[in-house]
């Protein structure tokens, strides 16, 4: 299959690299052009293009990867986006973590041109890009999902249509909303255990096979006691997806207490110059304050 | 062994049966005798005794279960507490879940009389007291510690010497500490996927296998999605154990804002006239929010 990717962040980088494996033709473009190159060197039978309407010529699948909102907005629907040289019939799949609006809007845009759209977002992380172990939560049609799903399926364990345009943001906001106020409480247990002067690894190891069990108790506590924060999600992209929870949170009159104040709690952990820190790092926001 | 088992609730009713069961001989206490006769007509091979120093004579292991600090100063040190009769040597085992300050009290009175003492506070609920799935989280000395440990394993899965006097109960605390913003996010997050007009069953069923994971997730998600609240730990019980938490953090220095946050929600769930729901209805709490 003739394949166009478009943002090789951290994400991209690998996703694409996967598709070349798999034997496709991929074809990438990046706003920054030496990352493409890189990405050319470890996938020497791909090819860079110059905009990502040239990427996008010819492709049966076009996949994007960028940003946010404005930075999808353009490379899709923007004076070189996908949009015009994409051939009808083509489907793009979008695996930028964007608002359900845009979703719905280049849904609209490109089915005007006959082209099909799929809001893909990941969950995993970059170490999930690398080992090919995403979870891809997917809003759009039933035809053009059947047609890409395997495709994509090489770079995840799950890929699901959660239903029409829009539905994977949606699910994949539940997701940011879900961790949020979980990664803080886990965050004010090691605190606290480490206060009460308790052997905190040995804490979790009892209580993380209970009813207070998480992936990020599990997954996380060793690291949070140890006070590094570079194992994961940065605090930045975090408060870019919590933004964009709490924007569709006024739209359908959810209210979101928790999720609010951990995005506050965040912009404190920017302050202190965590911005690339991992989303644990609320910890450390903790441990600033006075006793 | 000859025991004593004070404190017939929920979870003590069946934790004393476990006993009987592996072949003690059980004397229970409890303050509303009528619990205590439907006990021994369960376990006719028990005793009934009419106050704690009565339990208490001649026992080899004292086990306490009652409501919170005052109870248990009251039944262990009271006038008709186990301090009037209980024999030097033996050992006295608490799985209230309590303050730290009054384990540490207690072992030192006890101490005085050559008994040792045990906080021992348990997570895992009704139902893992009589599947006799409990996890143990212990305080004290290690050579009572390792007497017991496989008397009270009858009931459990996990039993685990934490550190000295107070430790069990600071353990607890944690985990307490621990579920309190997680059961809130899990409750912002179902909130939301329904606002959204997701199928959130399959949300949760997606989500629930990655970094938003967790034991009340994968547990809970459907019975809130179905606004039962009758599922498990009531939310009097919590506050009551929310309490403990915030005012061991103003003893040791934690700063705690989700957890109090949580602790404040919970109030509103009581108002609500929710005492006795189960904690996963902070739910109820949003869904009674204006849109």
């Amino acid at each position: 299959m003739k394949i166009a990717f478009i943002g090789l962040g951290v994400m991209g980088f690998p996703m694409a690299g996967h598709l070349q494996n798999a034997g496709h033709a991929v074809t990438v473009f990046n706003r920054s052009r030496d990352k493409a190159e890189r990405w050319l060197a470890s996938n020497p039978v791909g090819a860079i293009a110059d905009s990502p309407a040239a990427a996008a010529r010819d492709a049966d699948l076009i996949l994007t990867c960028v940003g946010n909102d404005d930075d999808l907005r353009s490379v899709v629907l923007g004076p070189n986006g996908v949009i015009k040289s994409a051939r009808p019939s083509c489907i793009v799949v979008d695996h930028t973590t964007a608002s359900a609006k845009i979703a719905r809007e280049l849904h609209s845009a490109l089915a005007e041109k006959g082209i099909d759209f799929i809001d893909a977002p990941v969950s995993g992380g970059q170490q999930g890009a690398i080992n090919g172990q995403l979870t891809i939560m997917c809003g759009g049609d039933t035809e053009p999902f059947a047609k890409v799903r395997d495709v994509i399926g090489v770079y995840a364990r799950q890929v699901t249509l959660m239903g029409p345009a829009g539905c994977g943001q949606l699910t994949k906001m539940v997701n940011q909303i879900c961790i949020a106020g979980l990664v803080q409480s886990l965050a004010e247990g090691v605190q606290f255990a480490l206060k009460a002067g308790l052997d905190a690894e040995m804490v979790f190891d009892v209580i993380g096979k209970g009813a207070a069990q998480s992936w990020q108790m599990v997954n996380r506590h060793k690291t949070m006691i140890d006070g590094q924060f570079e194992h994961g999600f940065a605090v930045d992209w975090m408060r870019k997806d919590l933004a964009i929870c709490l924007e569709e949170a006024r739209l359908n009159g959810s209210h979101l207490p928790v999720a609010a104040l951990v995005d506050q709690f965040y912009s404190e952990v920017q302050a202190m110059g965590g911005g690339r820190w991992d989303t644990s790092s609320l910890l450390a926001r903790l441990r600033n304050h006075p006793d």
